[in-house]
């Protein structure tokens, strides 16, 4: 799908498509998407931290980010640092959920069509959320194949620019706008955890982590059914997984070639945690913090209560990554969801 | 029950249990409770507001509150405004939600014994939430009498100091450190809703804001299957409910004396909402602010939903009083629930 991104943007210096975002692009697309996005709230949780025998435990709550998630911030960073000329014919993405949010937000703010490309398996909630946002849904079959000519023929009678989830400098960079927002906190972390899917948001926060505060590490988490960025990190190359499965809907992807490049620079680890734990995490999360989270941004609890990582000590964040529940379809009232 | 209430506390000048608590009273509670209790955050939803045509919407959070609700605030300054002499036997409360937790959560902290009265109904979470703050439970009957009896015999055996849930100087001058912290804000705020019960809370930060900020109207919002406070505000005269009920379980009591005199004296309006809005508000703001807001704190959603108070070109504060919700039984998925 090479020749269908979009090109490199010769107005941002040294950023482009062909290279990995540094520190600079990211304090760059922090500037850009300031007016567009919440700088969320850190909140700290000391039932979490006794519970897991940390000396502190803070989540960074993206699940209070526009659109529900911090897709929002890589969306309006691709999206505003394209020019006039190059926007004119819209947007285009390809997503089952956040990120198709993310672009339908974006476009809508910069005043030009968005394209989303969505599995007609979507689910209702998300379906919705899109549309609201203005956005030309498309349903393709929930394949690879179809996804992909669905997107090529939009994109070729529409001229709308791909903006893809994660690999992508701009989206990588924009998401990496949430570490600048940790480091401002003046804490010292011991250990930032994230979920981990195609790696978009891993890449960015870590290439701010690593650059500014290197002696924190920087662990991902994901689902065991759908544990291709766990193996690449171990095989040093890409390795996807065949028809991969978690209710961590938003983790299912494949990594990218930039953020695998980017995730065995910087990352310190990868671990993950089952369905179960996965639910077990959501409804502590819910119950005892009193936010709503998606069971992709639960996988970092999830691997504190499996014992995955250690807290014992340690101050810690993790990044809540999203809250776009189903809230008629609640994991642990569905003894189905649990794998 | 007046020979088992607290005698008045004398090392506070000008405030007894048979004053009302004025501001200098709220400004001494915030210092006395400060060291053990969370300023919660005031979260911003320009969702809801352009959903309510509101200038802006904010949410004081006390569902992330220390035991999950506003009580603790009230709870922590009766305790530690009591000397070493009076608390020496411990203290005791009949509640069957927050008051509880919040009592033994500030019993705990000045590691005395705490004696809850519970009626053997009240739900399995919160009797589980009270223990592990290791409180000694004893279960009456669901009836005025028997827990009036239950509560006059520990008292009588242990010594305990009663500490009451709302009709209570101390209790209400901490919950009004929740109006301390909103003007702390500095938004000119034209409307500030919150729920009323017993009226502890809507005492406490009228007292506040009719001192600090006159024109900012105050208004509670009740269950219409609760409706004593709204009663006894039109007729000048305490006015029970017979057989109160509601979804919002924390606001069935009715007014007492000191909350009564306080309504009446600062507050602007009191409105009714029903369960069916209550639950359809509590599911709105779980959905869009992703948090979890118990049903009592929905009410004040829930009014301007029916229209029952006009948002139009306001700036509003809504106080989410708790996120104590029992997640295994979401009345949005349980038809049995809307009244």
């Amino acid at each position: 799908m090479g020749n269908i991104v979009r090109a490199f943007h010769s107005e941002v210096p040294g950023h482009n498509q062909n290279s990995l975002p540094q520190l600079e692009d990211i304090r760059s697309a922090a500037k850009r998407i300031q007016p567009y996005i919440h700088q969320t709230p850190l909140l700290r949780s000391s039932t979490l931290a006794s519970m897991f025998g940390a000396a502190e435990f803070h989540a960074k709550c993206e699940n209070f980010q526009k659109v529900g998630a911090f897709k929002a911030r890589g969306a309006c960073n691709a999206v505003f640092s394209l020019n006039d000329e190059e926007i004119q014919h819209g947007v285009l993405a390809h997503s089952s959920g956040n990120h198709a949010q993310g672009v339908a937000y974006a476009a809508r703010l910069r005043k030009v069509p968005a394209y989303i490309v969505m599995p007609k398996t979507s689910s209702k909630v998300k379906i919705a959320a899109t549309r609201n946002y203005g956005a030309t849904i498309t349903f393709c079959e929930p394949t690879l194949e179809s996804r992909t000519e669905t997107t090529a023929n939009i994109q070729k009678t529409t001229g709308a620019i791909l903006i893809h989830p994660f690999n992508d400098s701009y989206v990588i960079a924009g998401q990496g706008t949430i570490g600048l927002e940790l480091l401002k906190e003046r804490i010292s972390f011991d250990l930032v955890v994230m979920p981990l899917g195609g790696g978009g948001l891993i890449s960015g926060i870590s290439t701010v982590i690593k650059a500014l505060s290197p002696s924190t590490r920087v662990i991902g988490v994901e689902p065991t059914g759908a544990a291709d960025a766990s193996l690449s990190f171990r095989n040093n190359k890409i390795v996807p997984v065949d028809s991969p499965h978690s209710i961590a809907d938003g983790l299912l992807t494949t990594i990218g070639e930039k953020t695998h490049c980017i995730i065995n620079r910087f990352v310190d680890d990868i671990v993950t945690v089952n369905d179960k734990e996965i639910i077990e995490a959501m409804k502590l999360v819910w119950q005892h913090m009193k936010i709503v989270i998606e069971p992709s941004a639960a996988v970092t609890v999830a691997a504190f209560l499996c014992g995955a990582i250690s807290a014992r000590g340690k101050k810690i964040a993790v990044v809540f990554s999203g809250g776009n529940a189903d809230l008629d379809k609640l994991p642990w009232l569905s003894k189905s969801n649990v794998s």
